[in-house]
């Protein structure tokens, strides 16, 4: 349902509300970057109370100034807008190197000082603000997990507009104000980021106003889209499907106030814009229709990188150049001259009219001060866990495969598995998505589509089927884009899920990476409330490409993930329908982990019944008495162990080839669904028990483990374990091609023959007696 | 030097050339769709001699027709062009798993028939080329290495413009026909490619024409560029800086030669534009100036998904929607109207006009087929290593860090290998190229200007360094565009260089993914000649992260890395700026290798003269004896080895310490340059012998070993050993933040007193004896 919150109304409906002078918004401005400076420089004396020595100066300067004016101009700007308007708005800085510029702003919030209680808003906060900038023991260099109101760690550039989109998803009254860096903008996922304003409705989602931030260079070049042409500029973006507005200031010594005015109009045009297609949006809807997508504002602000910082150093231009981009006077200990030029630049922001004596910013900051959540720091969107709901998990009962008839029901789990998602969408229409790279049906979820659509504010044409605004399913051909809007979605305190073909996961290394990172810093500050689990659910997988060959044939994500921390990464291999029905359920709850669920989408057998799957996923690897031969009371003579839908059944297969021709063998057969359950208990809080390991896979008896992946990962998680030299893997070897499944089982040894002759060969009983056995396997 | 090639000229100046007549272009259009179409249905009477039964057709149908037909028309067309230009052209299919689709042209080119001998021109061998589609110990679904005339796999999509691009650079006389999907198009990659109009030089380069295959739809669903109005698409192709040009046909059963004649009008003329602006180009070149950046042409094609495929089956719609994608008519074994469907679809291309009673091709293609190098399918540029000339490498010794006064001079390597770069551009000034996503200088390779640009065809300003067309170095900040732009350029014959941090080059793991397993293919495709080795020079790592953080610390390419065949994969870690030299020259003269080398940029001690540096390298590891205290004749009592720049100092630190307090001690000291030497030589071809392995780290001494990396890949490379359950490895734990180098080595235990106390506790005399020296070293 539509509905016009507050915060988007149009100023000049608000009468009541003060306006906030240009006056407080650039002293605000100027604050902020006098902070910025004074932590990527100070050691002591913040407030410049004698002449600076060396002394009062880190012995290491790190940091990064050229982007920190320009995220503190607009965050100043943003701040107004917010007061004027009762604005709900989130920040996301795209160069999020500019640390020092977000703490800033959040120390002058009043947030961090509230978070952070050893950092008061006075004189010694700022002499410790400044310290621990950059500082072994401090803060890192980027907006970070640590910094205050920020959803997008600045570090790996390229995420700051696919995070704002995920936001604003299901916020209709949030605005997520994301600053893109220019340099940032060539990234590969930025670039297909602009497209997302396909896949926002208007009245039911927020909005995103992107601000290009213009300011010419990357570390050591310019920018492209600093350098083509106006027109091309505009032209590039209303071909995004954005309406763009250009601000243009502070070149050539201009005044900064004309700058401000200039922006100020423009910022507050834009948020009318918005407020007006949004309620233009919410009649429509009101009346049953909805409106043609509207071409959103976005803004494009040039100005000069390191905008007010040193014009020269020695001789070269500094501001508006790239040599802006980290610490400008790196020579303070050498040079007297830098160390003036500091101490000028730090008073041309004439810090007296800011800071009161005591060091606390001064009265004329506080009419562009917001108040409460309404501060960008302290939005709650931006510590999603605050907002979190649990998900009304429906029951899985109905939906589970029988096998009261007996093991085996043909059932394809990921089609079972969109029955169940299809009903947990009903049960919690407002907080969970599903997100795919144009594969949710090709990975068998369609029947989500049941009650919902694929979001489309599109054109939709009478062919197509599913296509609607407000649809709960978003694809697009990206996977970046379908990561990054599901961490977006995430971190504002949702939850959801991400369906990916196996081999082209690995497309989103690198964000899955930076998400693990995020997470495990996360989980050191103390004020950021749990968030939801980032799920995977990889189909189309190594064992069944019908369609397709050596390219999509690669299991090695889960090598990556293992990588990560073990506080934040699960993986799962269910072997059936049920199985993968639990698992999912667990994740589901879970908090502040990567889940990798890795499922098959063909039909197969399904081999437990539901209640055996609970109790399954729950043990994480069970002992499959039906599936093997050993006796009771007796140890086995070999284990065969399993982890994947296919190497199950393979490893079953031969169990019962095993059986036929050597039926007093006695074989215990061993599933793994939760691969971590492996490693030790010291190294994974999932993992097993020495004790309990040895009970399951003997201490020395041979262990044929037929794997779903690469070999190694299994070697690597039962290292440490008592029979790990015995334990002998069967996996994929790199090898592929466009071909049936059971050539690619042979192709890479993992077929049964292969599995049987493995056993012959490592049962120290068999080799000798059945090598003519084992010659006939190998001849299969 | 500007130099107009006879394929660039215009059609006009060309009268003598015969104008290749719409209709042969449609001959060869219906017999490539027919080709296409057999390939996936049939497995007998390729000529439907008999009405077609269900045993004529493939048990598992398999492929992707959708994007097919318009692959078709496009190569038609270029033919038509090429032959009347005698243009030098190659042909990019984005949506590879088109890969029916140039497998039929190269087909009726003739190429694949000289190429593969037991699949001839004529009915036996189209029987055979439609059986060996996508059938077991056939050919893959998708343009792939076996796949002739091709530079581009099409399993993951969005690589294709990149790797145009990467083509034509120092390829004047070069066309790289790029046809892009649209869905492909809303990929990160692709969204960012078409920026790199931006790095063409009209006179040195070649030239992209980029033309987007705007089909309406992907797998399941519509595609954005597709559902956006005409402006919003016009717009948005002249933003990126293109000149775009609209084709739009096919529809509501148009007839195709209406659609024929505009296409060949549009793409006469854009070609036309390509010859005037480059002979301008060249022009103004010859006057010593050079032209602004153009806006060159690329086209934009709307036809049916599908086109002439069957227009409804079991009564939905087909042609023209996302039901095209793969087999429109997948139930031939059940359905007899499928069947007749499929026969009156093969029989629609009116086959008898195009294969004569044997088969072959009729005369009626004749004037649309290139000759010889001409065929794109036969172009000599998409099999790069027939073009490959072997560098000419300048000599390392005026380069070499001087260690002749004792080991130790201080230098920065990747700083000194700037240098040697700067001589092999000199040396090699139109086949070697180096790409960086803007940390060329950032990681010290700076060295190159002194010789070369960073290539920029936008504006340039007074203030800008090393910026200009022509530059030999292109800097855009997108991990993905310098690794395609990269393949692109090895994959036609040239050499280059990717330079990037450490832990952002994850952003393209799954393009590294991509190319080995290219790589992987083409070894078994015997007439793919052997193209230069894709190297990484991976700095600013994981242990000198001197303005960043957490988010900046990660090893793990290494570990993605060695998951693909041994025999395409190459990992060194040089510990000096000698050894650097030599690894980097020992890179540029393999072939069909991706070699990484992991390098610091921070000043460090150089270890080895560079005669040492040359032995050290040529072995992969060494014992230093001058580093070790062990004594000639003795076993020693522990092995400490290293890998990488910084635990390399931290372990002959750690010895340094151990000789003074334990002094009879016997310490070998190892170090690793060539990593994969650890394996066994059954599992990479440079694996050392299990007997030199066992001589170097004995067969039971305890061996400390400090690695640059996550502990585990040294296990699973050692995994085979002897003297494995001995190895004990300290590296990284994901335990990262902003902080000093030597406080990074602590989070990880990495440090020198760690290691010593490793070496104390697991050196069976020293345990108990030097408790209390252990303790010391837990106190530092
Ligand atoms: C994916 C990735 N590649 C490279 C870098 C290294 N890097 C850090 S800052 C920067 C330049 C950023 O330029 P821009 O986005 O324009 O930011 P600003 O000018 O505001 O500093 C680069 C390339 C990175 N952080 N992330
Ligand atoms: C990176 C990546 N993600 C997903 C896929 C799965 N996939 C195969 S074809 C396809 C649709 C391609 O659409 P388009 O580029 O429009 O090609 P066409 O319509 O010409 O078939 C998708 C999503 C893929 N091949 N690569
Ligand atoms: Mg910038
Ligand atoms: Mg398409």
């Amino acid at each position: 349902m539509g509905r016009i919150t507050k915060q988007q109304k149009k100023q000049t409906d608000q009468d009541e509300t003060a306006t906030v002078p240009l006056a407080a918004v650039d002293a605000w401005w100027r604050a902020a970057n006098y902070l910025s400076v004074g932590q990527i420089y100070l050691l002591d004396d913040p407030l410049l109370e004698h002449p600076l020595t060396v002394d009062d100066t880190k012995p290491r300067l790190l940091g990064h100034w050229g982007t920190t004016p320009g995220l503190n101009f607009i965050w100043a700007h943003l701040n107004k807008q917010i007061v004027e308007r009762d604005a709900d708005v989130i920040y996301l800085a795209g160069p999020g190197h500019g640390g020092p510029g977000v703490v800033a702003n959040a120390w002058l919030d009043g947030t961090y000082s509230e978070l952070f209680h050893h950092i008061p808003m006075d004189a010694k906060g700022m002499g410790r603000l400044f310290r621990q900038f950059s500082f072994p023991g401090g803060i890192p260099s980027h907006a970070a997990p640590e910094t205050p109101g920020s959803i997008n760690e600045g570090g790996e550039l390229g995420y700051s507009l696919v995070h704002a989109y995920g936001a604003v998803l299901d916020n209709p009254g949030l605005i997520a104000a994301c600053v893109v860096g220019d340099g940032e903008a060539e990234t590969a996922t930025l670039a297909t980021s602009w497209h997302l304003n396909k896949f926002v409705n208007p009245v039911t989602d927020g909005t995103v106003l992107p601000i290009l931030h213009l300011n010419g260079y990357k570390i050591a070049n310019p920018t492209i889209l600093a350098r083509i042409p106006q027109d091309e500029l505009a032209a590039l973006f209303t071909g995004y499907g954005y309406s763009p507005r250009f601000v243009e200031g502070g070149f050539d010594g201009e005044d900064p106030m004309a700058v401000h005015e200039r922006f100020a109009a423009v910022l507050a045009t834009a948020l009318d814009d918005i407020a007006e297609i949004r309620e233009a949006a919410a009649a429509a809807s009101a009346d049953g229709s909805e409106v043609a997508r509207p071409a959103w504002p976005m803004i494009v602000m040039r100005t000069p990188k390191g905008w007010t910082g040193p014009k020269e150093v020695d001789g070269l231009p500094v501001e508006n150049t790239w040599r802006a981009h980290q610490v400008p006077l790196a020579g303070l200990r050498d040079n007297p001259e830098h160390l003036r030029q500091l101490q000028e630049w730090m008073e041309s922001y004439r810090p007296h009219e800011l800071f009161d004596e005591q060091g606390r910013p001064a009265a004329a900051l506080d009419p562009n001060r917001p108040k409460g959540d309404r501060r960008m720091s302290a939005n709650p969107h931006a510590n999603g866990g605050l907002l979190l709901k649990a998900l009304d998990l429906p029951p899985l009962d109905d939906l589970a495969i029988d096998v009261s008839e007996g093991r085996g029901t043909i059932a394809e789990p990921t089609r079972v598995l969109g029955k169940w998602l299809r009903d947990v969408m009903v049960a919690n229409p407002d907080d969970f998505r599903l997100f795919g790279p144009d594969e949710v049906a090709s990975n068998r979820l369609d029947a989500v589509y049941e009650v919902t659509d694929k979001e489309w504010e599109g054109e939709v044409l009478p062919v197509d089927e599913h296509l609607a605004p407000r649809g709960r399913v978003i694809e697009m051909l990206s996977e970046n884009l379908a990561q990054g809007l599901l961490e977006g979605y995430l971190l504002t305190g949702r939850h959801g899920l991400f369906t990916s073909y196996e081999a082209f996961i690995h497309v989103v290394d690198s964000m899955f990476n930076q998400y693990a990172k995020w997470l495990e810093s996360s989980a050191e500050v103390e004020w950021r409330r749990p968030v939801s689990s980032f799920t995977y659910l990889l189909s189309s997988h190594v064992w069944r490409q019908d369609h397709n060959g050596f390219s999509h044939q690669d299991p090695g994500f889960l090598d990556h993930v293992v990588n990560k921390q073990a506080s934040v990464v699960r993986v799962y291999l269910p072997p059936d329908a049920n199985t993968l029905l639990v698992t999912a359920e667990h994740c589901f709850a879970t908090r502040d982990y990567v889940n990798v669920i890795v499922a098959g989408k063909q039909p197969g057998p399904t081999l437990l019944s539901l209640e055996e799957a609970r109790a399954h996923g729950a043990r994480g690897l069970s002992v499959w008495e039906w599936a093997g031969t050993e006796v009771e009371g007796l140890e086995p003579d070999v284990v065969i162990a399993a982890a994947g839908d296919i190497p199950t059944l393979e490893a079953m297969a031969a169990v019962q080839i095993l059986a036929k021709e050597i039926p007093d063998l006695r074989i215990r057969f061993v599933n793994v669904v939760d691969l971590m359950r492996l490693q030790d208990e010291r190294e994974h809080p999932h993992g097993l028990s020495s004790d309990a390991f040895d009970e399951v896979f003997t201490k020395d008896k041979p262990v044929i483990f037929a794997f779903h992946g690469y070999p190694s990962l299994i070697h690597r998680l039962t290292y440490r374990r008592t029979n790990h030299a015995n334990i002998h893997v069967r996996g994929f070897k790199e090898r592929g091609t466009t071909t049936t499944p059971f050539d690619m089982l042979m192709l890479n040894d993992l077929d049964r023959f292969r599995l049987v002759m493995d056993v012959v060969q490592r049962v120290p009983s068999l080799r000798v007696a059945y090598a003519g056995f084992s010659q006939r396997m190998e001849d299969e």
